[in-house]
């Protein structure tokens, strides 16, 4: 569970974690209806390309994996139920996140603490600030990623969306 | 009205104030769409409990009062409107809020400021910071909001949600 | 739970039968948000009062009655946790509603049948009927819903719906 | 005040008598979120640009016309104070339809029956129902909505949706 | 594209189809947002275990399928726009409905028409009917469909919307 | 295309430009759905009119100017293509935005960049910041825009919600 901006090699290490536990995974993308934005500059559409396509250009079988978008509820209560709704079966989360334990607690799911990579390394939010100052990203990316942020532009669009002071869904 | 994250002696207070002036009054909790987030860690029906149970306690009628929740609404404009039609009918607010006043205005609503109970004192804010900084909180709220939040776990909620970077309502 | 579409005296017996058994009662007003409608003409302000004016002037205990709106979902899946969200915490369910049973069924919530005061004459969308009709629907009602209705200039109200071809909630 | 699908001589005729009683009109555009359905399948701006074409090609006085597009609102009884918010000040609302009459009743607008030319002919279900049977539905509307629908090969809009069974917005 | 209520072998030959003619291929699960309804009983989550496990027990490569839900839009005049966000890169799409293809007519996307396996039969409508009536639906759907459907109590499920008249969706 | 809280004499200067080199110009409010907020005080209804009387108080020619409200969208990478539905048919948008400018890109829609009348000078926020401060803004904006502000006051609006900590969309 991620909101992948981008994904990266941390993330593919977690997948890798949970594939070597599990018989198959569900990796969950959230706020997958944001993008264009500072912290989501991807839409839904290209996260799930570029997981795809990282997943592919491994060795990672594909018929374990399934990959899926999850919007943020506003009725955050709910949100273990609408996990339930939007996913196929699981019996456990993988998440370092104690927010998402909490909302997992009265559900009957598990929740996982995998072993982070390097987390200060791998981190989106320092991804995107070096892609920014034209630092040495891609080597913390699988190769795929860097191949369709380039072909959609997507350097450029995460400079403008950084130098602009456009914020349209804050009020 | 008031988003009675937690409801406190103060609120109760107010409550005093109007039975003491008004045949029945509607107590009506706004942003009741929220839960799980920093300044609203509750959930409506939690805070229904808390009031309820808060009165029941105590020697009010409860035959005079009636809690209703309301959600914000996003065209402001047409706030007035809306609790209109949200709530039984009703000739006077209690708040002292100047932007609640102004949003009535136009309308055939009177606004009575009410007398607040050491408004530094009795403070939702202060008392969730209590709460995370393990504070005497207790002495500030009613027994029955001290029994639900104790029964929820709601302190705990409130520590992970402090702690947390994920605002799954903010982009 | 029900849309009290008006509440009529049906509704009021299963009141009573589920005070009789129970500590604290709930009332849910479902579709708390659509009004001015074919099948939803009261708001949800005017079915609280429609509700508490009939409990008060009958000898119930209104301290043992919690009366909360909820809003329809889209994500039908959520229903039971949504419930759970909007409400004190509650153990059962007083529902002839097969549908409302299934929803419930992977909580822990019981749902009980109630016995029916002669389902085909307490029926409020046959109470709706009558009152286009002129018809003497005033008997089926507690009297705190004839004068709330009457107030309210509520048959004009469903006359001139019923009359006319605006459906602003369809497409 | 209307839907305006399409605009015709009808609706042209009511602007002309407003505009003879009164200093300056708006035309509000209803449901205008919604398009490519069968009761509304031209978007908000095609509407605009229908009307404003209309008036400019006659010998109306543009500066005193507004057009305004408003959206259908879930909670009807709200809409007199949306429709406030969303349009300049205004003092009256032409209409011929009494629910639009009830749900202005309690504000201070207030209501003019226009007179209408020959309501049956000049009917938008109507015409709609003659652009799908090839039938002579263009004098019945300004040349101006004549040559905008030809140039959205809007004629072909109105037939596929009519022989779809696809209803995006109905579940 | 589709609904899949259920995933049928109609459904399944069009996959093969596409596979034969493309490199990889996106299954968009159309309505996503809905559920226990009587056109769209089974979840998202559902849906997608459904198409992935029926993909699974055949001979089909995974690798080369993505399977994502799309919600319906209410503004449909920017679905083609919608699609593309929430979807990986795409030519083509497969579609025998001609209201798609005019939705998609001003975008550089491609439609192309599939050839369907006797569409009378292998019909999601009439499967559902089949269920409802105890009959031999299950020769019409892949083994992996049958096995959720069980799994998940899906033909109580089914019979109950069938028998009811709640309609959360409809006002 | 601006947010017009208020509209000044820089967004008037803009227009005259965008008048000498087009046939028509759209007019496009952002932000419509939004008022009574710090950044967006005004509603839609009262933007319209400011601009509409500024211009109507000026010599400009109003049947060349068609004004239009358009609301923020969540998923921004169908922004291009709700602005298609919610306008008339154009062209070019005039813009210094950069991030404006990117969402235009995939389409066929040229973006100008017009010249600005002292931009520091002529800027909604330090205007909104002059209204609280008591400054002389009214030297900034058409008389019609003082006017206006004046008759539905506005300037204590612009205060009253300056002072206030309640932010109704903010979570």
């Amino acid at each position: 569970m991620g909101r992948f901006q981008p994904f990266h090699l941390g993330h593919f290490d977690i997948i890798k974690q949970a594939l070597s536990e599990c018989d198959e995974i569900i990796i969950a993308i959230t706020s997958s209806q944001f993008n264009y934005l500072e912290k989501d500059p991807f839409t839904a559409g290209e996260r799930i390309e570029m997981i795809h396509n990282s997943l592919k250009e491994s060795d990672i079988d594909l018929s374990k994996c399934i990959i899926v978008g999850i919007e943020n509820q506003f009725n955050i209560a709910t949100w273990a139920s609408y996990l339930k709704s939007a996913l196929p079966k699981f019996d456990k989360v993988y998440s370092g996140n104690e927010y998402v334990s909490m909302l997992l607690n009265d559900s009957d799911i598990q929740v996982v603490y995998p072993k982070f990579l390097d987390r200060e390394k791998y981190n989106a939010t320092r991804i995107r600030k070096m892609i920014i100052d034209n630092e040495n990203w891609q080597e913390l990316v699988p190769k795929a990623v860097v191949q369709l942020i380039t072909s959609i532009n997507g350097i450029n669009r995460i400079k403008v969306i950084s130098q602009s002071d456009t914020r349209p869904t804050e009020h």
